[in-house]
C-alpha cells in the first residue's frame, strides 16, 4: 500500500509498505479521509523534528471504517464507521492519576509520536475509536477531531449561554470555536486580519472585526455596555494579539490561549491583576468533547462543506500542504484510498 | 493636627490641618497605627503620580478606634476598636452589578485615590469599617489589611488541603501568603533571593529555596513525585520569576500573579498550553477576606511580632520609607498619635 510520509527537509514523499495485521487490542482501519492541519504543517516545516521519527506517516484528523479486529477487541464490528481520538496515555503518571489522561505527562499523540492516518490501512488501539452515526458522510466526519478541539476550548472557557465571546483568528479552528461557542449560546465576534478569511467568517453569519482598521477595544466596550467580553479565545498565534487580548476582557473575564506560541509572549499582567482575569491553557480534548463533536457534525451545526476547501488524492498530499501553508485553504482532506494501491 | 503627606519629588512632608467633623454616614477614626507597604512606596517613588492628588495623605493599613459618629451611622459606638477595608465602589458599573464590587471599574482605593490613615483623625464611610475583637492589640491589628490580601490570594488559588504550593518572593506579602496557605492546609515552600529574608522565612518554619543556587524545577519535581506544584504564587515582581513560574506547575496547576508587573512580561504560553495551566489575577480583597484575616491575626496564626520590624513616630515616616525602600525591613508601623499634636 502507499502512504504519505514526512521525510525531513520540508518534504512529503509517497512510500510503499505492507499492511500489518492488527495486534491484540488493536483494530485495523480502512482510512477514508485525512484532514491536514496546522500541526501537520509545523511537522513538515521541521518545527517538531525532535519529536518525530523519520520517515513519519503523519495525519490524525480522519474518518474511515473498521477493516479487521485484533484479538480481544469487543464491541466493534468490521465495517463500522469510526473516527479516532488520537491520544494514548500511560495511565500511571501524576496527570493520569489525577484524571487528566488527555494531557498525560508521557502522552503518545498518534499521528505525531506514532504513525498516523495518511495510509490506507492503519492499526490503532481499539480504545481510541469513536463511533460515527449512520448517515454521517465520511468527508464531514473527517472534521470531528478539529471540532473536538473547539468543543474542548469552549468547555475550558466555561462559556455560559448569553455570554459574549471574542475569537481572535478566523482560520479553521477559530471558525470552529466561533461556531461551537454560538451553538452553546454565546454571542460571538471574530477578529481576522485576512480579508478573504474575514469574508468567509462573515458568510457564516458572524460579526467580524479587522484588527488593522477597527478599534477592537472601543468596539468591544460598546458591544458589552462598557463591561468587556466575558471570554476571549486567542487563536491567531500572533504576539500582538495575545498582548492586546487582555484589554478586551471584562472584570473576571477569561482568556483562553488556543494557538501555539512557541516563544514566550509578553502578557499585560497589570491588566490581569487589575481586572482579576484568568488565562486558561487548553490542549487537545477529552472523550466527551469527541462525543459532542460527533453530534455537532452529524446535526449539521458545523458548516462542513464551507470549511472543506478541497479533497485531493493521496499523491497530491505535498501540493495540499503547499496550499495550506500559503493560507489559500481552510481545510483540505486527503482521499487516502484514492491511488493507494497504484 | 499633624499628618504625613506625599508632596511629590519622592518626598514625604509633615503638614498641619484641622480635624473635620464626620459627614453623614461617616465615622471619624482615631488612628493608632498605620503600616507602610509597597504600594505606598510606589506612590512615594512617583510611579502613581497620575492617580494621586498632592499633597496626598497616604496610608491604608491601619488600626484605631472610633472617635465620633456622623449622622445616620448605626451599629457602631465611640471607642470601638476597628480597622478599615479601604475600598469604596460606585455600585453601578458592570463589575459591581456582576458582584465584583471589590474591583469596581471606578474603584476609590482609600489612601491612594482619597486621603489615607497617616493622620491622627481620619474620616471614612462607616461602610468600610471592620470590627476588631476585644483583646487584639492595635499593633497586631494594623496587619489585618495585608493579611486580607494574602487570604484573597489563597482563596483565588482554590488551594485545597494537602496541596503543594510554591511562593516566589519572601517579603511581607509572600510570608503572609505562605502562612495563610499553610493554615489552609497547604504544604508550602518559599523561594527568596535575599539571604536575610530567606533566613527570616526559614525561622517561621518554612522550607526555603535560593533561586540563585537551587534548581527550583528539579526540587519541585522531586518534592511532588514528578507532578509539579498544585499552586504557584508569584509575589516577587521579577520578570525572570514569572517566566520560570509556569515550569513549576503541575498539569492543570494554577499560577496566581500577586506582584505588580508594570510592564508586560514574557510568559511561557507553550507550557500554559502543554499542561493546561491557569494563570489567575488577584487584586485586593472582599469582606470575607477581611473577616478571615481578623480571625487569623487574633488567633496568633500570623507571626505579627516577627513581621513588625519597628514602630516609629509620625515624624519619622520619611525615614521609615527609606528603610523599607532599602529592603531593610519587613513591616514598619507608624504610631500616628505619637507627636500628632506637636
Amino acid at each position: 500500500m502507499r502512504s504519505a510520509a514526512y521525510v525531513g527537509d520540508q518534504r512529503i514523499a509517497i512510500q510503499t509498505s505492507e499492511p500489518q495485521d492488527p495486534a491484540p487490542g488493536q483494530v485495523r482501519l480502512r482510512v477514508a479521509y485525512t484532514g491536514l492541519c496546522g500541526t501537520d504543517l509545523h511537522i513538515l516545516h521541521g518545527a517538531m523534528d525532535a519529536r518525530v521519527e523519520l520517515p513519519a506517516v503523519i495525519g490524525h484528523e480522519m474518518s474511515g471504517t473498521i477493516d479487521a479486529l485484533g484479538d480481544g477487541v469487543d464491541g466493534w464490528s468490521v465495517g463500522d464507521p469510526v473516527t479516532v481520538m488520537p491520544l494514548a496515555w500511560d495511565g500511571t503518571c501524576p496527570a493520569c492519576l489525577a484524571g487528566n489522561e488527555h494531557i498525560c505527562q508521557n502522552l503518545d499523540f498518534i499521528g505525531i509520536d506514532s504513525p498516523g492516518s495518511l495510509q490506507p490501512l492503519w492499526n490503532v488501539p481499539a480504545s481510541v475509536l469513536v463511533a460515527l452515526p449512520e448517515g454521517l458522510s465520511l468527508t464531514h466526519a473527517a472534521l470531528v477531531e478539529p471540532v473536538a478541539v473547539s468543543v474542548h476550548d469552549v468547555r475550558r472557557s466555561q462559556l455560559a449561554p448569553g455570554e459574549k465571546a471574542v475569537v481572535i483568528g478566523g482560520g479553521p479552528i477559530g471558525v470552529l470555536i466561533a461556531t461551537t461557542a454560538r451553538e452553546f449560546g454565546g454571542d460571538v465576534v471574530v477578529v481576522e486580519i485576512d480579508p478573504g478569511r474575514r469574508q468567509a467568517v462573515a458568510d457564516l453569519g458572524f460579526t467580524t472585526l479587522d484588527p488593522t482598521a477597527d478599534d477592537q477595544v472601543a468596539w468591544v466596550e460598546e458591544w458589552t455596555g462598557g463591561a468587556g467580553a466575558d471570554v476571549v479565545f486567542e487563536v491567531s498565534g500572533a504576539a500582538a494579539a495575545v498582548l492586546g487580548a487582555t484589554a478586551l476582557c471584562k472584570v473576571r473575564g477569561r482568556l483562553v490561549v488556543v494557538a501555539i506560541h512557541p516563544e514566550p509572549r509578553p502578557i499585560d499582567l497589570q491588566r490581569l491583576f487589575w481586572r482579576e482575569l484568568t488565562i486558561i491553557g487548553a490542549r487537545v480534548y477529552q472523550r466527551q468533547d469527541f462525543e459532542t463533536a460527533v453530534d455537532l457534525v452529524a446535526r449539521g451545526v458545523i458548516p462542513a462543506d464551507l470549511l472543506i476547501t478541497s479533497v485531493v488524492p493521496l499523491d497530491r498530499t505535498a501540493d495540499a500542504f503547499a496550499e495550506l501553508g500559503a493560507g489559500r485553504a481552510m481545510k483540505i482532506l486527503v482521499d487516502v484510498q484514492s491511488g493507494a494501491d497504484a
